[in-house]
């Protein structure tokens, strides 16, 4: 086997976090802004966010929500409802204190004192309670129920120690906010959505979750029940990749959110929230990457194919731009995923190979490079980023059909690539879920024997309160956490490896982002 | 002439201002949130954006600009630099000084003193220097030009007096900001997206507007030329609805914005920046709306067509709703524009008559009802929104298609309306657009005569500084502003009603949102 030379500098075995640095640098996603914990997101990363933005869009209002906008600023007494039940209250958030920046003395200039506000206002760290202010005001009636909204926005969680998508102070996401005349509705709800995302997830992004109940600690404060899909990077670590909250009275209670129900009596509603964000462009960057940069699932790629005509300045690049046109064309005019196919024929100054490292780089799903050779003999040369080695001889594995076969069967290899994506992801997490230790010492000593020890699923006996304290700092020691009870587990037929008890459940235990 | 009852309380020759407030209010487009100066964009507002948003996004891209995202928060600094050009800055922008909340002494929520900002951040109330600063890293080689970028983004210039939609401490916009190698390629390229803007506004948006160039005094601070588009409100006012600024190299000077030439040498790029933000919302309220509330164009409706069945809550109700299915199958399976027929069959519990005034005040296009007696006769009742009244009889003119028909014409019913409402505002503005005033108190005298001036175009021989001063202080006596000057007007044949000096091109004064 012939030793391949990778186009990044950083191979995941060697270092993870830095290979994962590298490929947003080198796949011109991100960036940092200079301003602490905000970073920009740049065309290439931008186009990824939207294409999901746009499919997870469909999905949230196949389902029946409306989706609206809710200010940016938060009053900051709306926070105090909630302290009044936190001990300790202390929020890393934004907070607005001036309206006016005036010229200081030095030169610079300070915020205006004369404009202080008499209220200071907090950036949203989520919408909860401001949402809730509303659906108190519009919900009156069992007839004004369900009531299912959703917001696309930016929110605000002040982090010390930030990593580019996974944790940004700024970051974007979708937050749905439902109301339900009743829990069995609101509960159903809350796993139509999880299930949304779980589809979204698998469907679109190729992530192979599990989806399944997260244990009482990992709880959204002021939930009844939460639910998140989860996925294995390559590392082995778990990303919560989004997360379905039932709510029960709670929020409602809070915000009255009351209503008159058909018997004509007031009744609070139960409601759900959901979550989705930037976060996931992370988990897309180390499910698929490879030690050439990123690899996209064309379903999420800004550009499906990208031709590459090998330019020479010349008279007779003419010809070889009609040439590829005419591809480009034809790939245009048609569907894939039920959408027009995305292709971009790349005509910009510059070197083709250079330019079909960038795109490797990038992940785009196909390159197509046309040399006057290639057009001379009617064909191009093509790769698949998802099969970029000839092992055998560590070159690219370029193929070559002619031009007609290309536009023909491009569609096609999409598709297969979609699918192979996921095949390789769930392969990855099946293949790395261990399964059948019954005692927590072989838990501690597969955590601290391997190096990439993936995720273990163990029995246990649903321990609360206190008991599963106990057990949350033990797992703690060795940086583990539950991730969720997966919905689709086997049945339970032993006893709980923290306790001792009956198991009445299977849990996920992993290392995670 | 019968009387006529309609649906608003309101009518505009009554209270222009009250009127406006009742559409957002009665159509369920917008509400107070509590939060001073920022509004919630309820679901049908927030579908009408988002409709906009697409089309002009698409128009955006096609024009070969990539979207991309920059921070919620810029450091004072970026500021300082600005603030050095200006005497007296003060500006009214939201100041973020802390980043935690903890428990204050009086059990309320206090900004941690400890965690106060070294250096405030400012809540965006644009993106350009922290654009520009991303522009100079990613620009190096005139290869790398011209750069498009677009973000939609939330901005906050705090606002004492709000109004929704037309002034607001938050509002959506989209902001581009282009670099390019020399003075022709950027000036082109300003007006490309006056131009796309124009085509926008008039035909998805039906506002008729009239684009031209903004006086000096007007321009955008550090532009050398700024465009806009201006639309005629049906209070006579002008509505500022998009602007395109060529900015030389002045923000590339601030900013560091060089490249490598391709003589070898350094030159400074050449940007542009344009915008068009939810204000515009407003402008097609303004323009489109009635005594009934909201009309819309079909391009910009979140629905095209809403089938309101007349439920009884009675067995019978199926087959009826399974008729009406049948036609929102046939419906929603058809194109119009381009795009699938976006159709509504509105099966919730409450009276058809309601709901009708319901979507009537919202401005759906076409409202279908269906009664059983309908149903018996293979019909249906349909309204166009755009032609609500017979005149003669004072009632809703309802025509009674059968199914099929309906099904089939809808489509082309929906385009004539689009170039109905496109050609009402366009006669509107062209019928109150007075041209061949000569002198100056011929302009006092229309604009204190008539209660609807509308806008009047006069000839000036442009002057500059502090004539210019002179000229935008007496119009502003009587509340009146130089709105641009119109690309199409005719050529000049007189002297300046100013200056009295020879014409050089001709002026749109008035009165202005
Ligand atoms: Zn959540
Ligand atoms: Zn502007």
């Amino acid at each position: 086997m012939a030793q391949i030379r990778h186009a990044l500098n950083t191979k995941r075995e060697d270092d993870f976090a830095a290979w994962y640095q590298e490929v947003i640098s080198a796949a011109e996603m991100a960036e940092e802004s200079g301003v602490r914990g905000c970073m920009v997101i740049r065309p290439w990363g931008w186009g990824i966010w939207e294409r999901m933005q746009r499919l997870l869009d469909d999905r949230i209002k196949t389902t029946g929500h409306d989706n609206c906008y809710f200010p940016l600023f938060i009053p900051l007494s709306n926070f105090e409802r909630e302290a009044e039940h936190v001990e300790g209250f202390a929020k890393e958030m934004a907070v607005v204190t001036h309206h006016r920046l005036i010229a200081g003395k030095d030169g610079g200039l300070v915020p205006d004192p004369e404009a202080k506000l008499e209220e200071p206002l907090v950036v949203r760290p989520t919408s909860e309670t401001i949402i809730g202010d509303a659906m108190a005001r519009w919900v009156q009636s069992w007839r004004d129920l369900p009531l299912k909204l959703n917001q696309w926005a930016n929110v605000v969680r002040w982090e010390m120690r930030t990593r580019m998508f996974l944790r940004t102070s700024e970051f974007l996401w979708q937050e749905g906010h439902t109301a339900h005349a009743d829990e069995t509705e609101a509960k159903e709800h809350t796993l139509t959505m999880l299930e949304v995302y779980r589809a979204f997830a698998d469907e679109d992004l190729a992530l192979a979750v599990i989806a399944g109940e997260k244990p009482e600690n990992e709880r959204f404060p002021g939930a009844v029940e939460t639910w998140s899909i989860e996925a294995m990077m390559q590392d082995g670590k778990a990303l919560q990749a989004g997360t379905s909250h039932y709510l029960g009275t709670n929020f409602a209670q809070a915000s009255g959110i009351k209503f008159q129900n058909k018997e004509g009596s007031e009744s609070l509603a139960h409601t759900t929230s959901w979550g989705v964000s930037t976060r996931m462009v992370g988990g897309v960057i180390m499910t698929h990457g490879d030690d050439d940069g990123l690899r996209l699932p064309p379903r999420i790629a800004p550009q499906q194919v990208v031709i590459l005509p090998m330019l020479r300045d010349k008279p007779e690049d003419e010809a070889l731009i009609d040439y590829c046109e005419a591809l480009r064309a034809t790939l245009a005019g048609q569907s894939v995923f039920g959408e027009p196919l995305r292709v971009l024929l790349d005509t910009r100054p510059g070197k083709a190979a250079q330019k079909r490292w960038d795109y490797v780089r990038k992940g785009a799903p196909i390159i197509v490079e046309v040399g006057s050779r290639d057009m001379e003999g009617g064909v191009v040369s093509m790769l698949r980023r998802d099969r970029l080695w000839d092992a055998a001889t560590g070159k690219v594995e370029f193929q070559n059909p002619t031009r007609e076969v290309a536009g023909q069967t491009i569609p096609d290899i999409l598709a297969d690539m979609q699918n192979a994506l996921l095949a390789q992801a769930a392969e990855r997490r099946d293949a790395n879920v261990t399964r059948g230790i019954t005692d927590f010492a072989e838990v501690e000593k597969h955590f601290s024997d391997s190096r990439y020890p993936g995720w273990v699923e163990v029995q246990w006996s649903r321990p609360t309160g206190e008991a599963l304290e106990k057990v949350v700092e033990r797992l703690k020691e060795h940086k583990l956490t539950i991730r969720n009870v997966p919905m689709d587990a086997a049945p339970v037929d032993g006893t709980c490896i923290f306790t001792g008890e009956p198991a009445v459940e299977r849990v996920l235990l992993a290392k995670a982002y």
